[in-house]
């Protein structure tokens, strides 16, 4: 039989890649034929994440059937965020932390998803209940997952479970959490080098709403004004991405990792549904969320809501 | 806040009602305030095994948002096997071993699915891992469910992990697996004095295949013949049936369960994928199907691909 194919999501971050290396291993570990994959390349928080702990980026593929039959998914579980062949493929299992939706198989299946912050802290939980116990470098990635998600624990969707996995694998991996996150993190924020349409897709999202497509990107900065400051460029690329894709309304989310707050820029329509969502009235296409860094928790919900 | 409602599918086995009660006594243990409910009355099998450990039957519902918001599902996700506003309703956890499908929610949740004989079995999981032990009673009821379900470990379903669970839970209930288990199932065979209206809706679920909804109805028996001596009967009420609730095709599977083989009674069209997903002819809307006793493993499967 083929290997078995583990990957995350599309735009992978740093949980995509981590969680399939993770996961990937720990099958091994108990005798099954995997390879982590990857749906895109490293962005550069994952790639100084994966330096740091001496592990190479995975493979990067965009279909699986010309290779395998048998797939196991983290770290998402919508087909439209998956390689393009998903509905061709037999999908052993899936490990999440998010919402279900536009998700089927024909048969039963191993499915383990958890309402916390970070699909490598459910991973955690599977090593010890297999009584086994990830090695460094697979600790430290986890651990650059946990951070990356959770924004080093700021964000709305971290749970105590998140936190207390990220301590155990900081020990495991010999790391400082504060300082090593922090880096980690910075080391995603440097944008002035990256077109416009790089940074729209190096953490971007589709959703299907009501009946139309949703593309919500996210970019964290240590500097709104920064990314602001490329407005006009960042609408015209985010027009152009409609036209091409067929979405429907493309709501960039940009974060201030050190504030935890941000600055939504949206395009197209029905952008009133943006303003219904979060109740607030797009100036220039532009409006500030308090407080607000997670899409999953904080932004697919309300606007899943308002268009309902 | 209101009661969080733990219940099965529609037309409950044994499984669906004794997975709802033992997942609601878990959570109880854990602190939530849950009640089990039932969305029918319990099967005279499933009585028996109620009366046997002492255990009233849930409630009945079919709907739930007058009473709650927060539920949690057990041995189904399928919407249309579930209450009939699961759509207005928040999903907090769903315990199961089917497959995933026309199934979604707008927010994570604790989705815990294996590919195992019986939702009980997983929940016995779920009681280790929280460091508890089920009380006699609840144990016998699960016991029961993993009877039911595997058909007492004949079925193809049944896993290694369904019958060690079923060793566990005999020594806490105190019984002997299989002459309760021989006399359990023998109680749900009773026909004789059932209409073919009730036969039909005894342990039913709908479909959705290709753009077909297709019915798929099991009853077990000790004599298929005692079963086809209604066979007139039985098809009035399958055509009945299919035009009063749009099925396109309506599947009897009679299970002989001390010869563990079925005969299918086939109305409605498109009758021909039967005999493609069985390699089989239809002689009087009838084919028997050798070592067939599982609608989730040996029926959905192969008429779900037929169809695609």
């Amino acid at each position: 039989m083929a290997k078995v194919l583990v990957f995350g999501h599309q735009n992978p971050d740093t949980d995509a890649i981590g969680a399939a290396i993770a996961f990937s291993e720990l099958q091994k570990q108990k005798g099954q034929d995997t390879e982590a994959v990857a749906l895109g390349e490293a962005s550069e928080e994952t790639q100084f994440a994966l330096d740091y702990f001496d592990l190479t980026a995975p493979r990067v593929i965009t279909k699986a059937s010309n290779e395998t039959s048998d797939v196991m998914l983290v770290d998402h579980n919508e087909f439209q965020q998956s390689v393009t062949d998903i509905e061709n493929l037999k999908i052993l299992s899936v490990v999440d932390h998010h919402r279900v939706a536009n998700f089927n198989t024909t048969d039963p299946l191993y499915y383990r998803a958890e309402p916390v912050g970070c699909t490598s802290t459910i991973i955690l939980k599977l090593y010890k209940e297999a009584g086994l116990t990830p090695a460094k470098a697979i600790a430290g990635i986890m651990l650059s997952a946990i951070i990356s998600d959770t924004l080093l624990f700021k964000s709305p969707t971290c749970t105590q479970e998140d936190i207390d996995a990220a301590k155990e694998l900081a020990e495991i991996a010999s790391v400082d959490v504060d300082s090593y996150g922090l880096e980690m993190l910075k080391a995603g924020t440097n944008l002035s080098d990256k077109s416009a349409d790089v940074l729209l897709d190096m953490d971007a999202k589709s959703f299907p709403m009501g009946d139309k497509t949703v593309r919500i990107a996210q970019v964290n900065t240590v500097d709104l004004q920064e990314v602001f400051d490329r407005q006009d460029e960042l609408e015209k690329a985010m027009k152009k991405a409609n036209n091409e894709n067929n979405y429907d309304l493309f709501v960039l989310l940009v974060t201030n990792i050190l504030d935890s707050d941000s600055e939504l820029l949206v395009i197209g329509e029905p952008s009133e549904m943006v303003e219904k969502a979060f109740d607030v009235k797009l100036n220039n296409h532009r409006a500030f969320l308090k407080g607000v860094v997670s899409r999953k928790k904080q932004v697919v919900p309300p606007l899943t809501a308002s268009f309902q």
